[in-house]
């Protein structure tokens, strides 16, 4: 039976760190990922590249950047599937300038975006949607809103 | 043959031109509705009610909210659906109010946020997500993206 | 005779840090408090079920939270009592996002926000209310205040 | 028997506008209040005397001021009694520097900050904290509750 | 002789009053130009092919974008031709999120940015960039800065 | 003859670091000052009785202030001197927050900000401003400027 | 006897209806003042020229300059009198850009900002600067403080 | 035959360390440089005659600075050539403040900011612009386009 596969994209080393959050919650809930570095301003190519052959090979995109964050917009504008942006912050302006670069997309190509940082919650979202086509996912995400309510 | 269905959800009827524009696209997808006004901070038992009740009838909400944003994450807090948030714009701190309150989700509960007053790529996001159990939605993305290019 | 009592509310232990300046000077001014750890968007239950009891145990409720920082106005949403929001600072947006969250409440529904993690100043407008009902708090004030006139 | 009374306090008369809106809704409650037009900066003596003498004459004071917002602060300073801020949009800075200097209160003096523009919602705070004291008030805060549960 | 030759690009028609101020100014330096409007969104291939061959056609490119405004980021990131951004202004954020978008590119790809609807500054920075190839572009610069020095 | 004075004054003693910069400053341009701790909020008496008092004592004087930094504001309200404030940066907000507090005073009662813990700045523009009536500090002011554009 | 002579410059034409409030005001205290267009940025030797003649002809100088507000600064670098900054409102950015570029002057060269569009405010500080060598200012000022006791 | 060369400059000592970043790029690329520290503020002779002198020396700036960030602009008044601005991150206003001084120049003097502590970018940039003059820089552009797309 065909399994749930998400992306996962970053623009540079450094930020894994953020998705590692999301590689986390993912393999919690039994959601197979692959992992790219590639940047929308180093490597064009490369990102429409993969953004273009998206559809053959997953259900979904989670694609994290910082600063002038245009890969999460860049890949959606090459696919139909849905994209959701990770703001990654930094020093200077506190992830203002990621976050605004993701969520501020013009009509025509949404960018879902998570909170600054929000790896995991990117993650989870990934799941919700995931579970309209895979409802074995719902019961996962139950399962972790029942967790959520325990612990504390 | 099931069909998609969205719950479009706002605070108030001051709102409902934001989400006018996530109507029109959502009928030019073929994809049904249903609009309900509440307010997670005045009606808030009827917004649990709804969030609580949501996966029985719909397959993903958009809500739109404005100021101190808190109907999508209260939605979404209640709901495992894929909760979309439309930020919106008010004079006092132009939209950085709505913005901040529906991006910034804690860890274990996201919203998908777009871009303030973007109500048409919330409809657009919705489709892209609904595409995954519904193929049919995948050509029509397609041909939006077709037509995009066009006209310009 | 009745005691005041003062409902302390946070979203995550995490939170605990802002909470213990107002428990301390709660003390100072022999209020008694209860403290709840309860978040509006992972364990919503709780915190609706919280704010429904709430005026049969509470005079009023003291709530801090971060980040999209909705248990302020969403136990506001549920009790006539007065609420105090407390925003708590993050790296990220370094806390314009919880101070907007709590202080933009749309009509009908008011938090009484204070400062960015202003913990103790919860407590000494919790007590400058509840001096309203027990005048014994109002001497207790009128010594704070003295005392800040001297060691300075 | 005691009726509730609140000092409501604005520092131009340009900022009437925003006091009207919890004029209205003092009415609405049957809550006697008293309108005083004094700067913090303009008028100070004016205001160090009404904030001394305030708590022979009322129960809480509502302070709405634009720009640097200095008013409830220094009403705050000079009174045990709680003070309620209404921070007032203006063009430059859209509001941020109200909001900010009626919120930041250092630790010592609090001032209960209500949204931007947010008189009608400082009434409604009011009467929260006026119920505490005068329980009728109780009952018409819920009557209010009711009625925002209806009409949507 | 060779002439200087500039790529105006946007990324939709609304745009298109930004880009005039441009336009003017070029025809005053006489400096040819060729205007095209293509989003790195909604037209990303276009925008791509558009980038690779632009060495080909232009000395430089001014692109204008408002929102999440990758359209200056994408050219660059696919072209070694110095790149000028211009921000566009939008009520929601009053153009934080298009000067963000343009100017915080990450190291590797520099944007050249100018101010929000900073149309005329792009073309006289084209001036300023284009005499080191064509010098009598400099004498033109030096008349006007004698202009600007006069009729004030 | 006659001899400059100013009066320093902050409104908490974790403020005396910003002034220290002054008071250096001061010393090497041989100006008296005198400094106090008072704060707008905590001791207004003292801060009122301060600024009544300060025509007797000083020329002008220098207030600095975190957050809600009503104190430069309310000492001008209170006297016709010259007064200089000094934002205080603290985490929550950057000193965006005392920086609006302290320079958008209204019209009719000025405060002259200076940089984000500016304390040096304010003891040379306090300088600029005594060279008025003690011209021998003109000067020194000179040598300063003097001194700037060496060991660079 | 010498009189009092304010030096009054803007950066364009466009700036002068935010100096028409200060000059109103000067008018009102009797004080002389010359009024100069001239731009840091499209003008530079006409200010430089200006700012060193400045202390023969003026006791002090305000200046108003709107987007990256160099004006002031520029002028303060180049005189030993006080400079006042008045930064001017512009659509995009609402003001923070001319208020930060006027405010937050590095060490050795102060600026004396008041608030965005505060022309008046700008010559009721000049005046009270002046007062330190025209003591007949003085009284004048004090008058004003008292008129605005009245009328309101 | 003629060599590109690139005037450096730099408000402050203090400020060297991300012009290191461009000192690195721009050695990378063969490019001669001068490196310069002068203020705009503090030694304005010292920048003006150098901004004169620049196009007997150089073709083209690349300007850093922090805080009210004047110098590239005042640089850019006095000059022709081409002007990179570098905005630096200082505490208070997390580089808010030199972004706005640098970037939102008035028409007629534009100066080509790039990000926060974008030393290298600025370097790059200002190969990408005397490539126009210097064809061998085109190739060099062109590996480190390449040696971007390995390594990641």
């Amino acid at each position: 039976m065909a399994r749930p596969k998400v992306g996962l994209i970053c623009g540079s080393r450094s930020d894994l760190a953020v998705l590692a959050k999301a590689e986390k919650q993912l393999k919690n809930f039994g959601i197979d990922y692959e992992l790219t570095v590639a940047s929308a301003h180093r490597t064009p190519k490369k990102v429409t590249a993969y953004a273009r052959a998206a559809e053959q090979k997953y259900d979904l995109i989670i694609a994290a950047a910082g600063l002038a964050a245009a890969l999460p917009g860049v890949v959606a504008a090459h696919t139909a599937l849905p994209v959701i942006g990770v703001p990654i912050h930094s020093p200077g302006l506190s992830g203002h300038d990621a976050l605004f670069s993701i969520v501020q997309m013009p009509p025509g190509v949404p960018v879902a975006s998570v909170a600054i940082d929000g790896g995991r919650n990117a993650a989870i979202l990934a799941a919700q949607i995931l579970a309209l086509k895979y409802p074995e996912l719902r019961a996962k995400l139950k399962r972790l809103k029942k967790e959520m309510t325990k612990g504390r």
